[in-house]
């Protein structure tokens, strides 16, 4: 198996990517790793072995640039030449820390989608208290959505759950203002009907208070909706860690208490860390294409790489498209 | 002064509702409140001065129940004959911490909208990290919302912020997937065009992840993605206080330290608990109506009770109006 990586991207890089994928070609068999981005800055950190392949380049796209305008004109960016390595069939899956919009566009002018899916959907998977995770999609790739897309990111996300995160029959469940059928917008009316009638295990409409809960294995959203609830979650987490810290800091007293319970504060901190769950899929293009959060550390990294190698091991691409075949079959009839 | 308000609304009426409204009672100059509800139940709370007056029905309209048949079938409901003190003018606002559906009903049907507003909003005030908070509105009174909409959000949210919280010039934000100019979906988009041109301080997208950072003092957005923002923060607080709890619980050693920082985490909860910024106003209306939490405590009461006095000493619902006669005007010409 092959998997290409940005080694640009992200607040760590190159260090955390060149680590990680060392990392990851030392425990998982059969898997090279080609590395794309500057190689004085990736070779410091490369041990004696060079168990990895470099794509040397010195252009990249940065987290501020337009990402449609950057990957037009940016063409040996190490993001875009990533994207080319799977386009022209070099590599299986490829995976970025960088510009989320930019590796977007990329996977979507070289990848491609997958045939019969008309929206690729961003898709990461969020923690739950029971430590078992949910994926969540869109989360932003469109941020405009059709009933239609909705059902298309309810497979998708039903095949990545089953296939990748071994959930028997995941339960999906639809986004909403409420619970009870008939709930929400016209959008959500009319995926309800289309959901309700999909090859998934529809659990019907789902609270945003509830998703932590586990109340789901995938959530389905528009883009626009998905991407104010991770960003909310993201937020009221990170203001209650400094508040919680800010507490511990008030006095003498709790300074010692925090002392005594800073270890375990941690592990509650990594529970809450989605960069534990792997990156966010990109689901829907014609091979794996993996975002990876932005501040991954090597641990975050080499998490997205045994990802993405069970992405590519579980042909999860090509399930997707011989569902949606399927489906498609079954309207036109 | 004179405040109507439903005793039988919210997880622990009667008993929380009195008690709030005898602290009010107490507390604010010239403020007459009347109580609606069994007089049986509230009896028991009243002390000896029976400084309010109770308007008896036995009939309530529960959580569960569909709000429009409710307010229509039970016309006798706590709730209706609340609204209908104000509609008939022998009351200045209502509150009520029952089902929130159902207030919107009987505050729409009964109380009418300002001259010149489409849709009313349903706007709550959340924490932030510096206790300032923030108005969120449309947290659902509409599922669907157009441009305009939002617009008449952000003067109703402005006037509110400035007459109510006493902010100058509050800072508006508009919710949405980036803070760049031109993000979003056609929604966002077209508001964006309005609010820059409106007679408030815009100060453009807001990203959902800086909202508990305070970074607007007012934050419009359709009542679906409001609803699942306001339900997102909830939620992932909830969560944590609950991974929290687990931590500290979690050996001997974590229970001490919990002992020590016990009051601390306390404060935390309180500061984080959006019942202590008051109740959700349903701006729009023809008088103030205010949706109080439904886990409102006797001080959530008062709280809701002070802040609904400040609607109407402050004259919030004429501001709206004659604010949104001018800009009417100014768009007929």
């Amino acid at each position: 198996m092959k998997i290409v990586i940005d080694a640009m991207g992200g607040d760590h890089a190159p260090q955390a990517i060149v680590e990680g994928a060392l990392e990851a070609v030392k425990s998982i068999k059969q898997l090279e790793i080609t590395l794309v981005g500057d190689e004085e800055k990736i070779r410091p950190y490369l041990n004696e072995s060079q168990s990895l392949t470099i794509i040397h380049t010195k252009t990249v796209i940065t987290g501020d640039e337009e990402p449609v305008r950057a990957v037009r004109r940016k063409k040996d960016a190490s993001l875009v030449l990533m994207a080319k390595e799977v386009k022209e069939g070099r590599a299986d899956a490829c995976i970025s820390a960088g510009n989320t919009g930019a590796l977007m566009s990329a996977g979507l002018f070289q990848v491609g989608r997958i045939k019969g899916i008309e929206r690729p959907a961003l898709s990461p998977t969020l923690p739950t208290i029971d430590k078992k995770g949910f994926v969540l999609l869109d989360v932003g790739a469109n941020v405009e959505a059709k009933p239609k897309h909705l059902l298309q990111y309810a497979i998708m996300g039903s095949i990545y759950s089953e296939k990748v995160r071994g959930i028997k029959s995941p339960r999906v469940g639809l986004l909403n203002v409420g619970t009870e059928d008939g709930k929400g917008n016209e959008l959500t009316k009319q995926a309800f009907e289309l959901l309700r009638k999909a090859p998934i295990h529809f659990v019907g409409n789902v609270e945003a208070r509830d998703l932590l809960d586990g109340v789901a294995d995938v959530v389905v959203t528009d883009g626009f909706t998905g991407n104010i609830a991770l960003k909310t979650v993201e937020g009221t987490a990170l203001t209650m860690f400094k508040m919680i810290k800010a507490t511990f800091m008030s006095s003498l007293k709790t300074k010692l208490a925090a002392a005594v319970v800073k270890k375990d504060m941690r592990g509650l901190k990594n529970q809450l860390d989605y960069a534990e769950y792997g990156g966010a899929g990109l689901f829907g293009l014609a091979a794996p294409v993996i975002k990876a959060h932005g501040s991954s550390n090597a641990r975050a990294i080499f998490s997205a790489i045994k990802q993405t190698c069970h992405m590519v091991e579980h042909n999860v691409t090509a399930t997707i498209e011989s569902t949606i075949a399927t489906l498609n079959e079954g309207e036109g009839e």
